[in-house]
């Protein structure tokens, strides 16, 4: 909803810190992030050095904040997705056309992270295992709803989890590679995919019957 | 076999090359490639600069050269291990105690690769890549002397080698997460990587009768 009254201080500093991420994001889609320095940053937003402490700490903690917005929404839309366990099929391409989207509308948050996930800041590199197990250990919550994994014992839920956010990394990563605006691309990552999630969660009632099974 | 005979000119060149690929990853710990200067390598390694080309025409040339030992190696075990496919658990162990073995005994390679897989420079990054696709491609090969996917479709294959490929490369950033000589974080990484593989191929037998079936 639209509103027409002048802009208030308090917008007025969001829509600055926004754009210290946004030139942030835009300087690190060609370098790393312990190579980018904060007066790169004021100067691409166009604001004085020292007005970057009214918003950050510091370049790590605005480095923080990149991780926060790629990861939260992701999480809170596949949630969702998932908040109806009636099929796998359904959960799955509606996971994969989640994802599919999300990363195609923050390709440069993605490209931030896969590429400082093994960068040089321990603490940014920590940040964004953080999120990558957090996702999992969501997903093998909602896991044993599905009646196949009722009764799996804790760690089988993990494990089916991790193959899972395994797999949606690679997918993630498979975007990246792909020519930013192929949608022809994208539609056959997206189909690999599918397939790909699919033959995983067929393991699942085979697992039932196989070791580490209580049922 | 040790020899007693003085060391020839070829060897002592062979070896002036290996320092200088060692000098390499032992800056490479701390820092990216695309950051790390000749002159840097030369001087870690002993050797003057201009001694650098008789080796290798350039920086690039050396960081392909990392990627060709921490993949040649591992390709020609791996393969060895899937030669008897007698049972997937014997194919399964054996693949991961290579994979372990081999990260283990080549820890900085596999931190070179880990983070230079989105790193700055293009052609290392491709390599890479393709090393890791040549390993999913040579893995495909080799599971239609399964039975069970004796009549899969080649792109069936290829997915099914993909999700193998997916597993063994979490495998590989987990040991590297892992303090540097926890055994017992090894064997715990390893007794879990069994068990994301043997769920990952437990759905063969029920792919055989689902989507994209031939038999």
């Amino acid at each position: 909803m639209n509103t027409r009254t002048p802009e208030t201080r308090q917008e007025r500093k969001q829509r600055t810190r926004e754009e210290l991420l946004r030139a942030a994001l835009r300087l690190l889609e060609g370098q790393s992030f312990s190579s980018l320095s904060l007066r790169e940053v004021t100067r691409e937003a166009g604001v004085v050095p020292t007005a970057f402490y009214r918003h950050f700490d510091s370049m790590e903690e605005l480095g923080l904040a990149l991780i926060d917005e790629s990861f939260r929404t992701l999480r809170e839309m596949i949630r969702a997705a998932r908040a109806d366990p009636s099929t796998f099929e359904h959960v799955i391409s509606n996971s994969v056309e989640i994802l599919v989207r999300h990363v195609h509308e923050n390709r440069l948050h993605f490209r931030f992270i896969a590429r400082e996930r093994f960068g040089g800041m321990a603490s940014i590199r920590h940040a964004i295992r953080a999120e990558i197990r957090l996702f999992a250990s969501d997903l093998a919550t909602d896991l044993v709803r599905f009646p196949y994994m009722r009764d799996w014992s804790a760690e089988d839920l993990h494990v089916m989890a991790g193959l899972l956010v395994n797999a949606m990394v690679s997918i993630v990563e498979e975007l990246l590679d792909a020519p930013a605006n192929s949608r022809g691309a994208e539609r056959e990552v997206r189909r690999i995919a599918e397939k790909q999630l699919r033959m995983i969660l067929l393991a699942a009632p085979a697992w039932r019957s196989g070791p580490g099974a209580d049922a």
